[in-house]
């Protein structure tokens, strides 16, 4: 089989489009604000894409329906008075092979060039390490220019992070799309990296909403995010309960042991 | 070489035949049920695939004779009254590779699809991680009209399970199958997941078989599975003996320490 | 570039060849056993093969000469009076994945069969994992008829040995070969598996010597034999010495626990 | 996508170039120096080398640029008094796997054969495991007369060195180059092997100006090997105040423990 099979559902022409990026990655950041773009826009399925790259596995719906693991392209056609268009790129996994993802990033940019994109957004976590309350979204681009527009959304552009750089889809797809004479941005949601991040999803996708001009209620992303928080709430209670009672098995027992002299 | 050489022992004509795949996995249940279909039908040999995704392994017979490993395809021709042939696909190996598994299988399916097939059923275990006394059939299937057809034969579809999808063959051969205009069901047998299960096997046969209108033999194969109940009632004895004199590494010791004092 | 690339050092007639593989693996038995019928019979180099599937690795030689890694062909006319020439294949390592395995081996089969080889000789190690003392040579071949001629030469055709059958280049060239009308055999020296063996290599290439009516001068392969027993033999001296004051790890300490009471 | 991508950014004629390696390897000791030897040059970038053999990664300025990881051709065009051009490839990585080693290098090879280079060095590091204060050069060369010559300029061909021949692209270089018909030494430079290593790279980069008859300025190589002199000197005493107190895991508890009687 092709190494990369993309299936067209719809034939369309869309005007300047741009293409936005999120596939699983740290914190889930680029798929969930990316899947939720692709919902509040009600933006349509275009091609789907299979690749011997992705696991060899299907999904089974709560009715026993398989369905082959795949990234998936959506488009919107945005009101007349909106300058372009807009393409959302999603999936269940990235490639899981090095040549994996650079197969499968170039077969869908060149896809996407012939269909108009110039320009890429990509979307994904910056994991921190530790718990951040107000996610700072910070981003990369291809040219300087970029970057001071960004600057003026709110981008913060760090001296040193990324330091070792982008490392997947989110890079790729601006590294190989300068090949085909793209530009582009990564916006990256802090994210402590433990959990999935709705909150940091939404941060990222403010901006993001902003530099595009399009309006997104952002209701069910705020409700997801308290969720979040309050299953994480409940699990720190929980651990301290249970910690109350029982001692840890940190220098305390040593001390029991002492009471025995 | 090519990837998957597929070698052509018979050249035959099918009346709208139906693929049967079982190839080794959890409890190896799919290859038992394909293995005992195959031998009961008295199948014969249409097809040997090679690839260079199995492992460079040849079997050495008991006479001393070297095969390649392979997978095979045998096929039934039904009565003149049955309605539909039948191909089963066995083997040694599923490819040990995941870009592997994706090109033995759409190698596989089209070669079945000049044959004429459009209806798959992939045989499987379904790891309960427990020991299932009663094996169910668990299904899943690439449309809504067989998830109530599969029903009415027994065929359990559950809305959690199996949650993780499927990995392997047994979903890939329906999953990859509908890019060939191909409808499929998964036929899952309850197993522990710890022991070949030819109960299980067993279980899944014959709801198969009700669904072909075929009629099984199941003597060969329930001795099969009495075979195993004895070998792990021994196991069972046997760990019972060894534990009785000797006090296991639980609590026990702690309570000899206690007698010290 | 090309997966195995293979260079004509000289364009040969050759009568009726069979081809001997022995590359590295158990005890080195095959490697062994292959280098030295190619020096005993001064074969000449015929062609040299490189590939993408051996490590990315260069030899050095002692004069500062570097050569890239390889699996080399050697030939050998016989006599007048002699039915046919034999080919040799050595080398440095084995393909180090299994696609790897599958391509070089398909892809030297079919330049063999080009030069006209329609018997193969494959020379392996069987692993006892236990000292052999007088190792016997094992047998699997292609056929049923080979299998008896191969008893009269004295090779032991095992009901449960080799178990999990071949995997790797001696069995592959000969279960591939099938696939170019080739029979073939492979002699398994058995050996401990912990050491290289040139005595299990010697037995195997006593037995190929006799089938092929090739005499072979064994001194020189004796001589290592026996340097390896002497090394051998030091080693376990100087264990034995080394032991003798030291208690070892085992009851021993808990004998000299028990004199503290 | 092309499994190597070579994008040329000037075409240029060179007369009789040689073609310098220096890739990121034990100590970095041959990028250090390829990439001193081009800044000292001012050498100008003559093409891009990406591959889906190296990450998938983009690395991210300091301004917040992105650049997708590569390797890059850089090329210096002698005075009219000097008899060759020059030729440095540096970059990111190497192939991350054997076959993407033989890929990126047959590529390469290939690109600069057609650039007229007949000869290759290729400069790494010799990884000693101890401590080395003034590094020698070891060598291999594809030929006795290039071994001889290289002698004349210092450089240390050893009968035992190094020993299990050259893993990765400094020694693939020359052993595939060979095939196209490139002659060409590996200039070794020893180092520790713990750390990077700009005083091993001045050694053999001064051995390398040498043999091409190019004026280098080493000052800049120089300070930098101070800089690391002196973070290694801070170490060393940072671990001697760290340790004076506490005796160190070597022969001293023993003697504790002897004076314990």
């Amino acid at each position: 089989m092709e190494d990369v099979v993309i299936r067209t559902l719809e034939k369309v022409q869309l005007r300047d489009p741009v293409l936005i990026e999120g596939l699983p990655g740290v914190g889930n950041v680029g798929k969930l604000a990316a899947d939720y773009l692709r919902d509040q826009l009600k933006a349509k399925p275009l091609a789907t894409i299979y690749s011997k790259f992705f696991p060899p596995q299907v999904y089974v719906s709560e009715e026993g329906i398989i369905r082959l693991v795949s990234n998936d392209l959506h488009y919107w056609k945005g009101p007349a008075s909106s300058p372009r268009d807009v393409l959302v790129l999603g999936g269940d996994y990235q490639g899981i092979s090095p040549e994996g993802q650079y197969e499968i990033t170039q077969r869908v940019l060149d896809y996407c060039h012939d269909l108009g994109v110039r320009e890429v957004f990509t979307l994904a976590g910056f994991a921190q390490g530790r718990v951040v309350d107000e996610p700072r979204v910070l981003g990369a681009a291809t040219n300087a220019q970029l970057v001071e527009t960004m600057k003026k959304f709110g981008v913060v552009f760090s001296r040193n992070d990324p330091g070792g750089g982008l490392i997947g889809a989110s890079g790729l797809f601006l590294g190989l799309g300068r090949l085909f004479g793209m530009e582009g941005v990564c916006l990256m949601g802090e994210t402590s990296g433990y959990f999935v991040d709705p909150r940091s999803a939404e941060a990222v996708l403010k901006v993001l909403s902003k530099i595009l001009h399009i309006d997104v209620d952002f209701t069910a992303l705020e409700a997801k995010a308290h969720e979040v928080d309050r299953i994480a709430q409940k699990i720190h209670e929980a651990e301290g309960r249970s910690t109350e009672g029982t001692p840890s098995s940190g220098p305390t027992p040593r001390e029991d042991l002492g009471y025995i002299g």
